[in-house]
């Protein structure tokens, strides 16, 4: 059986003290955490250096898109009981600090201990257009995996429930990453 | 501009004071909520003649695929402001009031007032099983919209976020949803 990866928002600090904001899925142990990003990952290098990071979960998945598309304009606070930065809109959110590592080449686990857990806002429901731009996101940060037809049949399909039951900031969310592909589109025709 | 719709559980009371737990899509517009169901509807029915229900946003999809496949063993507990019932284990829930019905044959529009409003427990952040499921629970209910191969090929693509992401409460959602499936495939080949 299979462990449920959450799809969230990881907010690190960069050597010169600059937030680093990055999406992750992360698996959830009881009261522990397990992240393991693939080499080379920002995410990692100040995991590793700094000890710990902040988790965040927001329904604004324009956040998800705009670490893809340079979009990084987030309102962020301090954290409770780490030094670092968090969402300051979040729902809900983690402080956590590195346990301990399993190093690897390619993808190094972390287990990482909860310090801190906060519930901001209620969650309000699935919303499937969110789900789709999750997804989209998803192809975008691997178009060197997929075939043109893979592309653009995964595109036709997740468009109707952006159509459907996107707002405001999915629609926002969707246009960015659409841009991308557009650009890919271009570069690979040419 | 299309509304965002979120998918959320809607618990309504029958004639004889039994629960009613069905998934519906809302509309919120600032502190009004619009749900529309399309007739026949039991939570239309409740809805009109009890003037209330409970809204339940839940990250167990169970919920949703359990009222498609006969499984509706999850706790209740009492409302605060209304007479009715609520998800005991919902993420967040509110209290609504109907405010205004603009009837219609085939879809009638209710407009609800938010009369409470509570945040129970912190969204963990997106889940691609928990979509993935929620998706199948929207094909199992369009069987008749729907070609064979529609069918067969969503359901391929949406076993991908199953397979790498989900956990026992998702894998669970998804096989009660693939033995609709399955006989639904059966009357369909005899």
């Amino acid at each position: 059986m299979s462990e449920r990866i959450h799809e969230v928002i990881v907010v690190t600090c960069n050597p010169d003290g600059s937030p680093h904001i990055a999406p992750m899925g992360i698996r959830q142990r009881g009261s522990q955490l397990l992240i393991a990003p693939f080499r080379p990952s920002k995410t990692l290098d100040n995991l590793l250096r700094e000890g710990n990071a902040s988790i965040n979960t927001t329904d604004d998945v324009r956040v998800y898109a705009g670490c893809l598309t340079q979009h990084f304009q987030w309102p962020l606070v301090k954290c409770e009981r780490i030094e670092g930065l968090r969402l300051r809109d979040a729902l809900s959110h983690e402080e956590i600090s590195v346990y301990r590592i399993k190093d690897d080449v390619e993808r190094p686990e972390l287990v990482c201990e909860r310090i801190h857990h906060a519930n901001h806002r209620p969650f309000n429901g699935y919303n499937r257009a969110q789900a789709a731009v999750i997804e989209l996101a998803i192809l975008v940060s691997r178009f060197h995996l997929l075939t043109p037809e893979k592309l653009e049949n995964e595109i036709t399909y997740l468009k109707i429930a952006i159509d459907k039951t996107a707002g405001r900031k999915e629609h926002e969310a969707w246009d960015w990453l659409m841009k991308k592909v557009h650009s890919y589109r271009k570069r690979n025709c040419a």
